[in-house]
């Protein structure tokens, strides 16, 4: 018998080739009516989460999970709402991005289209159930979600939503696939599904992004971790400064954007490094520090090679005294993931050589590295922040889940 | 002790960051040495070649192998020639793509930069270590160059001549680097260095594109295979089908964009089958046909679904009739590998659906599959062509080997 992973793979790659002439008003009536559908079903969704959360306490899963697991109706409308922000944006598909006439009069256009299948692995949010199909099919592609096991009955029930939404519309409802066997297996499957996946997403933590990584034989879309650093150059203004690193580091310090790490200028450090070091303890963050940091504070701990590697995501900062500006440069492309990287300093072109040699999807002069987003970046959208080079890089808006292809148009013309 | 993969890795990332900010004109200086110093080192670059000939016939290597393994002065001038066309070429690195200011003050750029270090995984031909290096330099990146063993002499002596003409520019001629140890291993290190490598871009054929895209955990670019089809619908010119499928079959067989299969109309095939298999088999090509092909033809041999798969390169032609245009294309997206794709059709709506269906880099209204080509594109070069969706699609051009990046200008924002 079939794998589950295989029928549902040949469904949605079957769905995929109906769906990507799909035009945008099609897909966003769609859109309309899933938005609709998930208001009529609250009750059913919200019942079926609440085994979720009971098998998760049961199981004694943390808080946050939980916290991450559950649906309400403000919840549920907030995913409406969601839905209606996405139709509002425009559709990628079909823009023209070349066009040209050659001497022979063959017309070469090259457009977007849409990638075909998209695969999501995911961990517990069953958000992301609605956001990946939704995206998904804005852009003219099926989606195979694959969730973990703490949100099965809710990312069941959402899917039920889905194609009950579906059914009512020129879409078809196999354009939506959600892998019901969370076992490790499936995953695995997914990995090398290359005849009916072309991309995968992993959403998730650091383990599971780096295992899809190194795995899978399908191309990957990596969003990664963020081991972001502000750096604090010598000329750099205090009070700016503080209000920067504290608006990295502590206003939300779970995310991948908030900052981990601090390098300062020796310079500047002789003269601000306790006044700073105090407002950061203040404020409740723990430092690890060098040698230099330790003298001036008494509370930080002395930071290990690893410490630098590290993305805390809580309310820990590394911090460490370098003597220039290339120092700074260095360092972070060592320990750095490549995601966003912000210099404090009223020297144009010490910001200019961080900027240009920083190797990072987005490098600040002046401002705080929590900005990378796409919502804050104008995309109305956001698929994820790729740390990759290749396709996308940095917050990714709907064009992200788009390729190209080329048109060409004749009148018999052969190659000489 | 390092190994010459790890070592040279981190010479090339590190002669990265020196690169990637260097001018156009510093650039095409460099590229301007190379060219030179290729024709004063002819001479030597000839001597190193024959032992590459003499051992690969000593291996008994097919004489299309050792031709492609041959330089002689033509070649090496006509390298120098490609150089000189790669420096007149529009620079992609620094272009402004977007450009916002939001309403906190924020200023956001997307430009292009160079992807950092790229790494070439290649057969026989020494001439993609000249033309590997300079597109890589061309716009910023670093290379470790992994050719074969049957042209290790001539890649030694080509790396030689680019190092001595890197030697007095401004670009660091650790910029280039040739792994010598042509051990499967070396390749499989490649594969997995992620800390150092960017991008894996494999040249060769279908076994060793396969290999690195199922193993790689560095993110690849896939130049792929081309099972190419050209489909003749019911109201396709009888003269404007054989000249195209003439040309995309015969004018030059052995490579990816040359038709492997065809599809044709059943109404089309009763009419005017049996005179376009004669003037095929007169061209002389080989038939591999389904039951009404191998009836109107007696040279035709029956097909089996593996000769629908298969990318000939030679004078062998798959032949398949079908009842309609969805026929066509379903075979197309099951059996094809999303190269090129061609209708031959006076009817306007069924090359719309087939171009808008089938799923593939080109797709053709009235004209050859043999077009598919950087070059005939107007890009000036050509890195491979992409059968993959994602970052590039078709023939690659300069912006292929680049990425992006935000640089965001501020005054002291933070996120609220």
């Amino acid at each position: 018998m079939e794998s589950e992973v295989l029928s549902k793979g040949k469904l949605a790659k079957h769905a995929s080739y109906i769906l990507n002439i799909k035009s945008t008003v099609e897909k966003n009536e769609a859109l309309e009516k899933i938005a609709e559908q998930l208001l009529m079903d609250q009750a059913t969704i919200i019942e079926e989460n609440k085994k979720d959360l009971h098998a998760g306490k049961q199981k004694g899963l943390p808080e946050s999970t939980l916290d991450r697991i559950m649906l309400n109706e403000t919840r549920i409308r907030s995913m409406a709402e969601g839905i209606q922000q996405l139709i509002k944006l425009e559709d990628p598909v079909g823009e023209l991005l070349e066009k040209t006439i050659k001497d022979n009069g063959l017309q070469i256009e090259k457009r977007r289209v849409p990638l075909g299948v998209i695969g999501m692995i995911y961990e517990a949010r069953p958000n992301v159930t609605i956001d990946a199909a939704t995206l998904s099919l804005k852009t003219g592609n099926a989606v195979i979600l694959r969730g973990s096991s703490s949100a099965l009955f809710s990312n069941i029930v959402l899917v039920e939503t889905i194609h009950r939404a579906l059914e009512n519309t020129n879409l078809p409802k196999e354009s939506v696939q959600l892998i019901e066997d969370t076992r490790h297996e499936t995953a695995k499957q997914l990995f090398h599904l290359k005849e009916y996946l072309d991309v995968l997403i992993p959403r998730g933590g650091k383990g599971l992004i780096d295992l899809v990584v190194s795995e899978a034989s399908v191309p990957v879309l990596e969003t990664g971790a963020g081991n972001c650093h502000v750096y604090v150059d010598e000329s750099a203004n205090y009070e700016m400064a503080i209000k920067i690193l504290l608006n990295a580091k502590t206003q939300r310090p779970s995310v991948c954007n908030a900052a981990e790490s601090l390098l300062i200028h020796r310079n500047w450090f002789s003269q601000h490094g306790r006044k700073l070091l105090e407002s950061l303890e203040e404020a409740g963050i723990t430092i690890k520090g060098d040698e230099s940091v330790c003298k001036e504070s008494k509370a930080a701990i002395m930071a290990t090679e690893e410490d630098y590697r590290t993305e805390f995501l809580s309310m820990t900062l590394s911090v460490k005294i370098v003597e220039n500006v290339h120092e700074a440069i260095d360092h972070i492309n060592q320990f750095g993931t490549n995601h966003s990287e912000t210099i404090i300093t009223e020297d144009v072109l010490a910001a200019e050589t961080f900027l240009s040699r920083v190797d990072a999807a987005a490098v600040y002069h002046n401002a705080s590295t929590r900005f990378t987003d796409g919502f804050e970046y104008g995309y109305g959208a956001e698929i994820g922040i790729s740390t990759q080079k290749l396709h996308a890089r940095g917050p990714m808006g709907l064009p992200a889940l788009t390729s190209t292809k080329y048109f060409i148009y004749g009148t018999g013309q052969i190659r000489e």
